[in-house]
C-alpha cells in the first residue's frame, strides 16, 4: 500500500495587520510534523528493532534525513548499511503514515546498542562541559582535517548567501524554515535542503550526498541561521573543510572546528563574513 | 564549596572580511556548554536520583532554567515542590563545575518514573502525527485558555521588538543568541531571558516568573526567532495568552494555538506583524 507523499506547507487562513486594521486573508505555513526513525537490525543472532529518535520535522526527504542522522550519530558508517529503508505503511492512523521511517540494517552491522540506549551524543560519553563534549567526537571515529591548500576564494564566498536564497522556495512562500546547501568551490550548488529544524536541515544535507561521500571533502556548506556545536558535529563526520553561516557560531562551535581542522565562516551576509578558524582555506 | 559562575559569552580572536583582505581582531561568542538537570525524589518510599536532561546551553539563570524545564514538562506544578536547587559541587573536573544542576523535590511530590524513562513528549504519549501530538498536551493537565477581552492595543505590540532589541545585552555583544521576553499589556517589560537554544530561552523566562504565576495570565512572551510547537507547548503550560515572534510559526504551532485558545502572532517587524489565531485579544 502506497500513500500520498506529506506536503511541506500548510495553506491557513491568518489576519495581516495593515495600515490600522487586521485583514484576513490566505497564508501558507511550514509544515511540522514528528518523525520517527525505527532501526531494524542484528544483535545477539537476534533481529531486533528500535526506536532511535523522534524529531520534530518539516516532511520531505525522509530517507535522506534517517540517513543522514544515523551517518551523524555514528550508528552507520556508509549508505551500504543500510538494506531497506521505508515509511511504515502499518500505522493505525491515517495521520499518522508517512510519519515513521523503518532502516534495516545488513546483517554485518555491528549496533552498539549501549549507544542506543543512552540519548545520544548530548546524554552519554561527553560528559557535561565543552571540553569533554569535545572529546567525545573522537571516540565516534571522527578524523581531523587536512589543512591544506585555498579551496575558495572571498569573492565566491561572498555570492553564495544569494544564491542560496534563490533555491529556498519553501522559505519564499513561508519565511518559516532553515536552509543547510553544499557548494563547490566554483559557488555551484550541489544540493540544498530546508526543514523547521536546523538539525534535521543538515541531516538531509548529509544523507542525500552520502551515496556520494567524497563530495564532501571539497564542498562548502552553507546554514542559513547560526552555528551550534551540534551543527559542526554533523559537517565534521560528514568531513566538510568549510562552514558557513549566515549568523554568529557559539563558542563550543568555534572550539570544535578549531580542534578538528575546519574553517568556520559566521556573518557571512551584505558582502562581509568573519572567519573563526583555520583561514587559510579561504584565497583573498 | 563555592564557584565562580560561568561567564556567558567568551573572547575570541577572529579574522574580520574588510575590503578584499582577512583582518584580525578581537571578538565576543556566545557561550555554549552542557548542563545536565538531576532530579532528586522520592519514589517507592526510597530516595531516588536521576538525570532528566542534558541540554546545550548559555549559562546563566541555570536554576530559572531547570525549574522552568521541570515546570513545562510537567514534572512539577510550582516552584513550591522544588526544596533545594543547586549546582553540583563534586564534580570531578574543574571544567564541569557548574554544569550540573541538581533539583530536589518535596516528598509528598509524585514523579511519573515512565514518563521520566521516555524522552518527554517528542517520544512519550503523543504518537507520531500533528493531532495526537496535540492531544498529549491535554494529558498534561494543560487547560484552555479563556478567550477574553482584548488585552493588548496593536500600536502597544508593534512597540515590543524594540523594547526587547534595546534589553538584549548579550545579543548586542555576540549576534548569537535567542531572547525571550514577558511584557505586561501596557508594553513594560517584566523580564527577558536569552540563550543559545530557543527552548532554553523560554524555559530560563517560564523559571523566572514561577513563584508568581499569575502574571503569565495577563501578559505577553515575545519571541526573537521562530514559533515551533515546543514553544507554544512551553507558554501554554504558563497559561499566557498572547505569545508574539519575529520570525514565522510552524503550521503545529499554529494548530496548538488554535485549539488552546491561544492568540499567536508572527513576523512582529517593521511595523506590521501576522496574528494566527484568536485575534480578539487585539485591539485595533
Amino acid at each position: 500500500m502506497s500513500h500520498q507523499p506529506k506536503p511541506s506547507v500548510f495553506p491557513a487562513s491568518i489576519y495581516k495587520y495593515q495600515t490600522g486594521e487586521l485583514v484576513q486573508s490566505p497564508d501558507l505555513l511550514a509544515v511540522e510534523e514528528p518523525l520517527e526513525i525505527q532501526l531494524n537490525f542484528i544483535a545477539n543472532d537476534e533481529i531486533t528493532e528500535r526506536k532511535v529518535s523522534v524529531t520534530m520535522r518539516t516532511p520531505g526527504h525522509d530517507f535522506e534525513l534517517a540517513t543522514g542522522f544515523l551517518f551523524s550519530e555514528g550508528l552507520i558508517k556508509s549508505p551500504k548499511d543500510i538494506i531497506r529503508i521505508r515509511h511504515c505503511e502499518s500505522m493505525k492512523k491515517p495521520e499518522e503514515r508517512g510519519n515513521v521511517v523503518k532502516v534495516t540494517l545488513r546483517p554485518h552491522v555491528k549496533v552498539d546498542l549501549q549507544r542506543l540506549e543512552r540519548q545520544f551524543y548530548t546524554n552519554s560519553s561527553c560528559g557535561v562541559c565543552g571540553k569533554t563534549s569535545i572529546e567525545a567526537i573522537q571516540l565516534t571515529g571522527c578524523p581531523n582535517l587536512p589543512i591544506d591548500a585555498p579551496i575558495i576564494t572571498a569573492d565566491i564566498l561572498l555570492g553564495l548567501p544569494t544564491s542560496l536564497r534563490n533555491q529556498q522556495m519553501v522559505f519564499e512562500h513561508t519565511g518559516g524554515l532553515h536552509a543547510a546547501a553544499l557548494f563547490d568551490n566554483k559557488g555551484h550548488l550541489l544540493a540544498m535542503r530546508e526543514d523547521v529544524g536546523r538539525h534535521n536541515a543538515m541531516d538531509k544535507l548529509v544523507g542525500s550526498q552520502l551515496d556520494n561521500a567524497e563530495v564532501f571533502h571539497r564542498s562548502i556548506a552553507l546554514l542559513s541561521g547560526r552555528l551550534s556545536f551540534e551543527l559542526v558535529q554533523k559537517a565534521l563526520t560528514a568531513e566538510i573543510p568549510v562552514v558557513a553561516a549566515v549568523g554568529a557560531p557559539s563558542s563550543l562551535a568555534v572550539q570544535l572546528a578549531q580542534s578538528y581542522g575546519m574553517t568556520l565562516v559566521g556573518f557571512l551576509r551584505n558582502e562581509r563574513f568573519n572567519v573563526y578558524t583555520h583561514p587559510t582555506r579561504i584565497q583573498m
